[in-house]
């Protein structure tokens, strides 16, 4: 599995535990709803600041989100 | 401290760790020598890919990385 997919298979776990829609979620985090569901399906590249932005208001540390995404990694390599 | 800049203090900081100069981190991660540079500077945006190619060639992983940049962050604000 790639990054970005590992990203967003993240992601949209985090979003689902908080009960957000990507409306909801983009709305929070001041970025476009489009822009969440590349996000998930791996089709963006999000920066280290979105991944800041984006674990700030899902109620996770950046360092938290990304040990989530390395265990992603490797869980499906 | 923004972002960017915290990431750069961090990144520089492992590199010099390491006794590696930019060029030949630059290298091992094949990017460019100037975009090591810009970045350690705080003038570029990392990618969340750039931040796992450059931690796993700093021998530190991503998470606890940007785990340094958190605390760093804090540190300076």
């Amino acid at each position: 599995m790639e990054l970005e997919h590992a990203f967003g298979v993240v992601l949209k776990r985090h979003r689902k535990a908080l009960s957000l829609s990507q409306e909801e979620l983009a709305l929070r985090c001041n970025l476009d709803r489009t822009f969440i569901g590349l996000l998930e399906r791996g089709e963006r590249r999000p920066t280290l600041k979105s991944v800041f932005v984006l674990a700030q208001n899902l109620n996770v540390s950046p360092s938290d989100l990304v040990r989530e995404v390395e265990k992603q990694l490797t869980q499906d390599s």
